[in-house]
């Protein structure tokens, strides 16, 4: 039994995480902290827990934390937050998986660059592994700090990784055009995810300028071994969860749908949350799940890669917990399987 | 042609309003304020306005709006707000019809108990019309000030006015079960209207508590000549816009439906937005119109209305020019038809 | 393990059943039945069940179901098409639970009367035992055929059961107005329930006609062991998933809020899965669960009971499994916790 | 006053049609057909239309609707109805719109490669000029027949029609990825259109395959002088009205997005519904509207222009009507600004 802390619960990846961990026949949930002054109980802040569990938020408290015997720590924290977070578990001889940006892009620089604000945890920063177990997963199994991949990227990342494993697709003017349900952007209330705002309507957003562009590319140049471009767009969709991306790539040889689908199901031969269809997927199908659904046509000389996922889930919570199956030496897919 | 200035230009009903004045022939949009420090254009606030008005919001000036001609005022600010600014104009000369609920209650003290503050401006509460021109439309024509009903009592008082002219129901243990779009609480972002918080999901709130319940409960009485009771429900529905209201209340002596649906239609003969329709009226009927559309039928001896709305037209912006036309002398249903 | 068969494996109510059996410890799903031509792949009709089950489905087959050693069945067909077939199963020896409305009114005249057609099964019409557990729990456990119940009618019922056994409200004039998502209608494509015509859109429908009202009167008249009169207007709401009833009483004497809170709490205390709530629920709260949540208001002197639950689990599959739980032996809660 | 017929009224761009000419000020609708056994009343058929217009839907009768002076008929059949009821009322005289697919591509052989049937009228589809005002305004004035353009085409062809006209771009591995609201797949009841089969989802649909692809080609290629080749992804969003096309296209030298919107406001100085918007747009803010909203970004030397309108009335109804207008001789806005 692992005794497991959350840190920022007031979130929808907190409360996807908490839903799951409470299935989970391997983990205790003993801690969850939150910035808020009061000290809610989880079932204030989630009525859908009540019932399911009675703990009340704390303050941050590492210490405290530490004497509880916590031994694995989920930051459900937001980016800058987690970094200034994490550290004090890890050198507490903690392990930990933190679900926001900070630790995903190797390159301090690069953070820098897209998230406006240095990075001031480079020690662990070289250590933490990218937390997307179909491309790192032994990498995973060992890590002290698993940086859990963003949403958008891994729809980016799995969708594309065969092809160019394969040496299959120019790696410039790759475009992702992805769609995403409104959970994705938080919980903060603001004018562009106020209902009247988003329902019935779609529209792109940061155009040019997602913060999930760099996360992409890093992941994907690895698996080329030299630089990957993408051209990355969000749209909002007016739905609470799931994220579509259609993705055209330009192959460098000509390929078959047939071929491509084999070259696809090899790829993800070993892994059970990857389902390579036949059909045009939709959120629906993946919805409430940790699957990620993807196939492949192509039209007009160009590869269209059609793939799918819940964000919440897959995006997040669920591949936080298949990461911790990892790290802990669970069956990847406890507590998943819907 | 009639110079009108707009207060608090950046929520739902102004935009609507201003939707509307921009197709009516005899008004002329000279000004629209805003509380916010800098002064954006209309269409900054409002993209669905590009190329459509070409005008910057402006801090509220009585002076200068009455120096630049304005004779007549829709107030948007919210309740509180509007008994500040209202004064000014009609104290200028100025005619207005003020879309808050600042005017409505005709009893200090009711609004004191309902809005949890003093009413500050006694002397044009005192000779504000409520504006329901199915019900008060003479009174509407010669007032300077007329307080815009809201949109929840608009249902429950066209619903059951009809009934209670002719004294066909009890006047006690009345329901008004509404169930309303997500426009109809405004444009500050909040976490109840926040998207993913409210889509996929019903609720009540506010439930015997809801400041709409004096509003209906005054215009019924007066319709009665005696006091009315009734016990009100909002719910909130995942989608914009259109309120419906089910409408419980017990007979005073059996009434079949064709004879309750003959006296709907003799009691609304003159009306020409209120429909009395013979099928189940859906809110997607009457959306982006000025109509209130209704029906009734009688249940294990309970007369059952079913009534709805726009919410932001009917509810408020289309009834608010409904009203200027009866106050400046135009066709009542100048720039209301569809 | 319990070899189960499910009839009529298209439907919405059929893919929540068999995604609870597959995480069911004691369950072996041996066959889907469908009355379509060809045998479709489980995954065909539902893709979200690609990768979990491989099964075809099959005509349905009395003496192949019983030769496979089937020894329970779950019936998903429509009314009328479930009499006829669940006969042949019980006469095998096998037990079953009907999620249809067949066996649900002990009264075979009030059936004729409400789905206009005779009942053609009186001899198991007799014996069934309606699949409410937490009024019929004990009958449950022992019954041959258990008749699931109907999705509003537990809302009405387990709403109202508290207040009717301790006599605290007036058996007339009560007043269930109930709210409810699009797949409450089926799976069957109808223009009331094509996208574009009940999206942005609430509207009562059936008001005084709808087939559940004789369910939620037999219910509750068996609690009161006198005639019990409801008034049920089902509302159609632009959601999946969920209904929200909000139901109209007159107390017999006064109660307090508090009082009728303890009043609840103590009648649903073995129930693992009502929740007696002191905020005002929301259907996304127990939305994909099998709670019952349920908070009560006292407003203008009528007591006002709000309850929601997911209309696909709580209000059909999820019910259904509780009974299975029941008339298997199984812990109440295997396979039903989220 | 024209006299106007209207054929196959009981869609969704019929309705449209209907509100946009009850506002015309030179129209008079004389006949509404349907092709329903009974002759139901239109707002029968469209509740909405209640008290707005008094007509019952008719056969169709070439003859009677001359006999009735009917000048100007629009076709609301689908393909392939439409090119069989068309040619009789031309014959006769009138002229027409046909909102269907049936006369919008210029070759026969694409027609039944595309559509699956030979065209029937070849004559007049010689003669049919594409209704596009933009780009064939002048042609449109003097046609008889005008094939109204499709919903996604217009996204596409007005997105792209700038940067092809000024030899801005590759002419190959253009993408046109479409979001579109439900009420684009027309108002028949399908499993894809059901309301809990396309709420809280998004999929793509047609990939490689969607008939509006040879109509963008054609369109483009006109302006090109050259053939141009898309890739056209549409994908159904969970809303009722409204396309979002983001479109990506390699430049064929550098251009910075002042110039490209320079490029756009210059090509569209006169297009009265075109608006070269700085800010992303929405489809909610041109909602309801006769308005198409374009911005352009490079992003990774990548040219990408969004663009959206609303499906029923810019991508049908309404573009019909600036038609009309433009044939008849009324100002191109008549009825047509909100």
């Amino acid at each position: 039994m692992t005794k497991v802390a959350i840190l920022g619960g007031s979130g929808y990846t907190a409360l996807e995480l908490i839903k799951i961990l409470l299935r989970h026949p391997g983990v205790e949930i003993v801690a969850v902290t939150s910035r808020q002054r009061d000290t809610p109980r989880l079932a204030e802040l989630h009525p859908s827990l009540t019932g399911r569990i009675d703990l009340r938020c704390e303050p941050f408290d590492p210490d405290r934390l530490a004497a509880r015997g916590v031994q694995f720590a989920f930051s459900c924290l937001p980016h800058g937050a987690s970094m200034s977070a994490v550290p004090a578990l890890l050198q507490r001889g903690m392990r930990a998986i933190d679900l926001s940006a900070d630790y995903r892009l190797r390159d301090p620089n690069v953070y820098a660059q897209w998230y406006g604000e240095s990075h001031e945890d480079l020690a662990h920063l070289a250590q933490a592994v990218y937390g997307l177990p179909e491309l790192y997963g032994d990498d995973i199994a060992t890590a002290q700090l698993v940086a859990n991949p963003g949403c958008y990227p891994q729809t980016g990342i799995l969708g594309l990784a065969p092809l160019i494993a394969e040496r299959a697709i120019e790696l410039r003017h790759i475009v992702i055009d992805s769609k995403s349900g409104v959970s994705g952007a938080g919980r903060t209330p603001k004018l562009t995810t106020h209902f009247p705002e988003c329902n019935e309507s779609v529209s792109a957003y940061q155009v040019g300028k997602h913060r999930h562009t760099p996360e992409i590319e890093q992941a994907l140049s690895e698996v080329a071994g030299e630089a990957v471009e993408v051209l990355f767009t969000p749209h909002l969709i007016p739905m609470n969860r799931g994220i579509f991306s259609t993705i055209y790539a330009v192959p460098r040889r000509p390929l078959t749908e047939r071929e491509l689908l084999e070259m696809y199901r090899a790829y993800y031969a070993r892994a059970p949350f990857v389902r390579v269809v036949e059909h045009l997927p939709a959120t629906k199908d993946c919805s409430g799940t940790n699957f990620f659904d993807v196939t492949v046509r192509v039209v007009r000389e160009t590869i269209v890669v059609l793939a799918c996922e819940d964000n919440l889930i897959r995006g997040a919570s669920g591949v936080a917990v298949q990461n911790f199956n990892r790290m802990v030496g669970h069956d990847e897919r406890t507590a998943l399987l819907p």
